[in-house]
């Protein structure tokens, strides 16, 4: 059965992005931000204890380090050095989850590198080295190098379907660097296709295979909370 | 028998402080900087690995959140938020120790942490508070809290020398921002003495009890190799 | 007559404090936040213009460099480090400036840089450092250094009054990481006294001298626009 | 008559790179670092100190964010968030000049930066965005949208030649992340052909147009004292 994951704990400091108490209920899986493009430590310990409270799994969210761009800018970065970022971002966050007795869940890369890790090679090979580290499955995209490289370099690999954001005609994703609100209806009609079929329709109207694995909402969508409960009833129809 | 130990992987990008590949072969331990007064993730991880390769055991260094003032300027911090910090520091080298099929050997608070951590009772609590996930000896400073409340907290303490700086007659550490040489031969007897007697002369000439289980040298004393090789050499006669 | 100032432009990449488009038109004077305690680039431009556009004046806000706290915990810094820190951020608010058009209009020390100038005379030469190269008044607090030292280095001083803030029976303020919320009413109360009698009510009930020049009030504290709406009929009550 | 300009001041708090204290009194115009590759606030206003002591201009050397990567990676960032990160570099700069009673010299793009602009319009639009405010020429390559976009825009165009850098045979520089030792006869030799003739040789042992208003030479050149020695003999053979 798919789950719902979530970004969770994408504030800083004083900040605050999302309504991660609100939501935390509503999923299965929270993806925690590491530090490079949101949380610091006090935020990440918090998003962690939240998580068990609310007996959701926890997976690293880790990014590019740019907290200014909050990880949505691509930057060009070889294998190396972006694989040693992640295993610093990984491990902090591990830090928090052994503090709950918890474990890691899953790894999914934010933002910029989400994108440039489904057609660049070298970075989807960076994010299975830091893998190789912690040995737990990688939450993805179909049709791109996600899908590929990493159940080749030994990783499982989790298809993810966006339930709140739009797939060009080739299958991609429109990232963009804040979201706009999202009819919930539509977001649960698209859920159910997505997990039952498979199946997606693209902004251009394309029918276009997309994830089946685990649906993912934004908690910075601006009405993220009605998208959540809208996706759940939706995935979990029986509840 | 007393170990050596010294701060390694303290440069940041393209910057390098400190002889780490002439040190390395002349120390048992290493205090491994966790970005957060210096290091980035490319750094840290070469510094691991050049650790394993000479047999050395690696610690974290971990620091107030300061890389302009390398972690020496004291900041008003909550124990919470430091707890967090240090967390958040010792997870991420945790992770590039697991790369390595290596496990923390110990935490050793930096600069303007170790210096607080010894007289402020909120602060040597914030770092067993990060012990207790970690559960691993603590380096610390005699006649401080370091010696009192690790112990009580349950946590193994090691009572160090400083083989390179000087001491208070009240037996503190005058810790400054950048480090001035130091006489090889000098720091050698010291080290002989403390090892020997747990006893050292402070800059105003007083007796004054020293730590005797490790002893400290830092990379950044201009002759750090020099003084290294004076200490190793006392404190290792036989070798 | 007294002016209202108000820090603007406390947010950073993504994230927003403060109501700031709803407060720019109830306030004269806008203390802008200049990137090390909150603030980038591209909001600093945007609060500039803003200003512009409600025919507001812009002071800088600067900071101790400490995003991850904005600015509230102190920090040992020299005082030729700290002028440094205080020419670099009130520069690049001045480049801001000049893309508009407009020149700065003041310095106002943020968070715990404006306590610690209060008491610690190192903390207040610095200030006065950097006003000698941007020749502005100096916003400041009654009964502390600022009152003393900035007029005896010929900077011309503001004596503030905080409507939003409780006051200590020795006449300081009590700062918090977080601001509450506050009674309009109780606020423009205090704010008339404040303005006509140059006198105010401390937390413990004692009759203390406070500052006429100017009104603070604080963006980020939850019911910001209704207290400042109040300020302003207190303070402008003819308009 | 060309002058010889280099990057200074590119160290960061404890870190020092390039020999700048040598260099100062060889060459005539000094690209200041900002902040956002290298530099700290106390590093900028001793390297502005320290040209002015030497007669040295000085001009910006602003940089995309990214202190770890030294400005040396592309980074995807819009044309106004670039053109803010711009101002505000030069503006803190301006600061430290305005205190020393001098004026801003030059902007000259840093790193990738400096790549970004020659070829992608919206790069080098923000360069001249920036520029507007400051009313100073622009530093750039030849054959590359420098030398087109910023006179279009009403800026004056400093053509550079890279006395320690390869050419592509294209014309193009090659950068890279850490600069090797280069041989300062043959530096020599080039600047004087490029000074007199306006052409180089690329890696390729193309013939190639080369800048000839200015000659660059780098601080973080392992040998840079050698090299700009013999570039000044070479650019001013009658001193």
């Amino acid at each position: 059965m798919a789950t719902i994951n979530c970004d969770m704990g994408e504030g800083f400091g004083l900040y605050r992005i999302g309504a991660d108490a609100a939501l935390m209920p509503l999923i299965d899986v929270a993806n925690v931000a590491c530090g490079f493009h949101a949380a610091d430590p006090v935020q990440m310990r918090a998003t962690v204890r939240l998580a068990r409270a609310h007996g959701v799994a926890v997976g690293a969210h880790p990014s590019l380090p740019d907290l200014q761009g909050f990880g949505r800018r691509e930057m060009a970065m070889g294998r190396e050095e972006l694989a040693a970022c992640l295993i610093y971002q990984i491990g902090a966050l591990s830090g928090f989850l052994a503090a709950e007795g918890m474990t890691l869940h899953h790894i999914k890369p934010h933002g910029a590198l989400y994108g440039m890790a489904a057609r660049l090679e070298h970075v989807a090979a960076a994010i299975c080295d830091a893998a190789d580290v912690f040995r737990v499955p990688i939450f993805g995209l179909p049709g791109t190098l996600h899908e590929t490289l990493y159940p080749a370099r030994g990783h499982r690999y989790v298809a993810e379907f966006y339930a709140d954001l739009d797939y060009t005609d080739a299958g991609g994703l429109i990232i963009t660097r804040e979201h706009a609100p999202v009819d919930p209806a539509e977001a649960a009609r698209r859920c159910r296709r997505a997990v039952r079929d498979g199946r997606g329709t693209s902004i251009g109207g394309v029918d276009i295979p997309v994830g089946r694995d685990s649906v993912c909402i934004h908690s910075d969508t601006p009405n993220a909370v009605a998208v959540a409960e809208a996706v759940r009833a939706a995935v979990r129809p029986g509840e």
